[in-house]
């Protein structure tokens, strides 16, 4: 389905059949946009609730080259599971757990990678509190792995069922994860982080109209963000200190991307550089440096920068992500290629613009 | 239902009545802007069919502490047209033509001013080609002055029926009428004018969803839109040469304004500048100048500027206007003034930002 | 030399002088937006260094027809210091504390209001530390009134020597004094503030270049911008209890405004409100809401929102301020109304547009 | 030079050589990004004049992980002249002119792909009218071969000297070439064309300054930009009739890209539609669609689309271009591959976001 013009010559490498449900949001355009070139992948069907039946690169005109075929249905895809090695799943809340379920059940070798929101934790009270309604597959929660691949890469080689992380998850994990680690995460924790229009979705909304976005500045979901659940889950995982996180989520007047900003008051930039130094120093796709990065630099790209700054006693954290980019289809690229065995940053190394 | 802290200190001037039909959309809120620190004016309800019984200035926050009160009901507003002296109407295309005849025929003294696009020409036929429906008061079409205040002012004296020009068709006539007066419009001419997506309305749509909105251009209604009807209607008035207009209307990244380029290749710009001065040269809200003029100037302000360009041969006017200012509300108010009998600036002499 | 056109009918107020050093930055040109339709202004001469004998509404077009006349040289503004009851000056830092000293001896009746960070505490060692330079007048300190003007009032009528607050500095000030003044001011205190690019004024540089610029987020003077100087100091006079500002401003991608997110880990939204409607609740310029504020909602505006937001035992401070407005030109028009005993508000009641 | 990692494991074809005169700037920056995944593609120096001795990735911290190295002096890329097959000219105007005949002469089997105005056309009074100055290596002029690559692809094959096309004039080759060649471009020939502010480089100017740039639209070089020189002189080698080209060039509110409009008052859209998918109906880099393009589709990318629009007897033609990618470097990275033999899309085949 991928046009041959994706693929570069040369490429001769076995590939795998993948399909992609829910690939018309800009979560699922961005993956689609990976695949397109991703040397090992065959991209074999995608699905489109409402598009079923129109050309892929209509909806997409990004794509005119790189993807040929049409949307298909949630039922072509269910009668054609047999066809793929693995699933991207980039549906609405509460969608995944009404289907990956009996697909897992009926097609245990097939490797799904959910980027919703639906088994991200094994907590199913907080599922409810922060997505307000009853989880309907809750025991298969302990069966997902959590896809922040750069802490859970063991647990991700050759996984069959991975939980990709939220966008703004992403970014709090790469700034927390390493506090956290270093016994540095307790007490009031305060983040502010700001997020680009398309994290809300393809759907026109008065908050997403252009002539209200374009120049302002809002706080939504104040210290409620539902993505506190599954990072603060994962938080747990690594330190034993309590801590509480203030986290006020803002919108900002650009189209694509986070920046997150995490206060620091006991630790100086000396010790914040050793610590995300350690942490990350080996990464392809994250980054350290000393002053805050600008949001540009990963627009478009998989990549994170993490920038330290403040003083000798005090400090403060930065993170710049895309959140359809390492905060979605980027880090969903990652965590497949860890579960096929294929080298992490596989189809991935493709910098951004200058501007 | 103005808040006293909206009226300067010491204006005591008497005050006539005015009411506003559709008061939440875009052009509508521009107006309760403008209304709310007219020295002259006593606003005394506002509909919002959608509304109906929310405060104002929770829907328009911008407006706290200059408009007091709630939406009413066109219901409302019908039983108390006795009230006011002047109706504004901003409803959508297809509804002034609804409302206003059976109001204007019980109220023959209050002045109405429709800034639709309902009667804007005396021709029902091009209304259902542009349109797309039959004219349900065609009979009325007749009796609205078309108010193009620059050009119609000695009409729209005491005027009681006035049809206020749409966003496009003011900088049309703005840039066109002074060609066609000077015999200097005729064969194909050549149109494109970019608006900002505050044209499209306060509804959320694909092409103004922000992240596909943000950093964009295309262009939409190719040599079709609506607002041809109006401008070539009037620019007859003005000329008995044939002419055709070829006008690519564009969308812009931008939230208000437009910017129009108009190609004169048989009048050089020394040319220009005289058909212009002569045109504008007194004029408060519409200036001339050499070169290029910067859209900027004029966002949130009630004026236009031309600029004119060029060679000794050939030239090129553009014209910059905020569609919701004098492309919009702030010729509504020119109109009222004149209708009214007060100065035609009273109101309006507000400056803008220079940035 | 302010247009006469720019002053409404009927306004026959016995006005006063007014002349302005520096009229061609940001923060001038917004100031000569409101002294041009300020009902009670005789505008005399405006100085800008570089642009001398140049039209002012050539500089600034979107003056035209508001005010008159050409930029003076400084050494003609001191010849015609005679003429005016009032200066506002508007000189980058350093050059304030060269100039008002010599004029404010020669004419004590003068009412002097600096815009600029010069007279804004009374601290010479604090003014080296984060200005990186000696004081030139550390003399005159102590003479200024420092023009927050909800908190200074009492001291602001009839002063003659008054130091206008920074932009940033308002905003910290509005979001801060209440908590300050609820005994709610004490150990670690966690702001962001995000600004927009006419705070870095008018003259190009490689953070402001469009490009770079456009969808960027970044921050900069992490925990050490300037402003904290005059925040902290006025802070101190309001209570005596110790905290620590960790302040992180931002460079967002739009043009005007700033917004401020203040962390409160000990008091709940409830408590909030309390506290800023005490503190707020009869002004004009400043309002209170729960939830967060649209950065929009006073761009272009001399007013500022304030919202809270949170839980029962936790909370967020927004506010949001328009840099050139509230967070300087309106201020000091403000300030100016108070020395010069008009009601304060007068030539600011204009509303901003809802996009 | 390049970083292993950005070259795909199993690459292991024979590089060439390539040296890059003038790396800093945004086409030699976005130039770059292109080289540094090319798979045939060895990166060995690169010059910058004010930033030698500095890392590249430090200057454009997009390419971390992606090219190693720090910036070479003009004198060093001199010397190590010989390693290389190819090189890479993005140097000011002016400036080509007084480099490029050196080196080639000693050079002769190196190919030289200059990206700037200077080798263009073989007209040096065209030059001087243009660009302000007598050309210093008119001799030169007629070696070149014009790096339109869609039309003059059998003359690039195995080219030695290439003047890379300018950003407009790319757009303007591609809408006007078809026309011209199906003798349909005679008379006055009407063309307006938006530009992003990327376009004028990466000094800071007042015309870019973020604050004055943000939400403007304005108009410059009216009828007389530099670019068309160029494309008069390409045109008028496809086509004998006479043409009059009145071109506006515009500045959008935008980092990346250029969208023109082309009027056909004698072609109607059947026609056009027929024309440019003769003309580029195999292309792989341009395509051609009914409707307007959205920017959008190709920022960030090498791609160029073009809509046809109008009605049976008229017509519009738009194009959409990245400036820094077809209009730049993607193109010179197409004639790069001709003149070394690789197939003409290599390294360029990676899709842009859909937002």
């Amino acid at each position: 389905m991928t046009s041959n013009s994706a693929r570069r010559p040369g490429d001769s490498k076995e590939l795998v059949g993948v399909g992609v449900l829910g690939g018309s949001g800009y979560n699922g355009a961005e993956l689609l946009r990976y695949l397109s070139v991703h040397p090992r992948v065959d991209l074999l069907w995608v699905t489109a609730n409402t598009k079923v039946g129109e050309r892929i690169d209509a909806v997409l005109p990004n794509l005119r080259g790189f993807v040929e075929g049409s949307f298909v249905s949630l039922e072509e895809a269910k009668n054609r599971l047999g066809e793929v090695d693995s699933v991207f799943v980039s549906l609405p809340h509460n969608e995944s757990q009404q289907v990956i379920p009996s697909l897992a059940e009926t097609s245990p070798k097939v490797v799904f990678i959910d980027m919703g929101g639906d088994f991200r934790t094994n907590d199913p009270a907080g599922y409810r509190r922060f997505y307000g309604s009853e989880h309907a597959a809750a025991s298969w929660l302990p069966r997902f792995v959590y896809g922040f691949t750069e802490y859970n890469r063991k647990l991700l080689v050759g996984a069959k069922l991975i939980a990709n992380p939220g966008c703004f998850a992403t970014t709090l994990n790469l700034s927390l994860a390493p506090l956290a680690q270093a016994g540095k995460l307790h007490g009031d924790v305060f983040v502010v982080g700001m997020t680009g229009s398309s994290g809300s979705g393809n759907k026109p909304l008065q908050t997403t109209h252009h002539p209200e976005r374009a120049t302002n500045v809002r706080s939504y979901k104040v210290l409620v963000h539902q993505h506190l659940l599954e990072v603060e889950a994962f938080l747990r995982t690594l330190s034993s200190q309590k801590f509480r996180i203030h986290f006020v989520p803002q919108s900002g007047p650009f189209a694509r991307g986070i920046f997150t900003t995490v206060f620091t008051p006991q630790v100086g930039v000396e010790g914040l550089e050793q610590i995300y130094q350690s942490a990350y120093g080996g990464e392809a796709l994250v980054s350290v440096m000393r002053g805050s990065p600008d949001l540009r630099w990963v627009q478009g790209t998989p990549r994170s920068v993490l920038g330290v700054d403040g003083e000798a006693d005090r400090g403060v954290v930065f993170c710049v992500t895309d959140n359809l980019g390492k905060g979605a289809a980027g880090q969903a690229i990652q965590n497949f290629n860890l579960a096929l065995g294929f080298p992490e940053t596989e189809g991935l190394l493709l910098p951004g613009g200058f501007v």
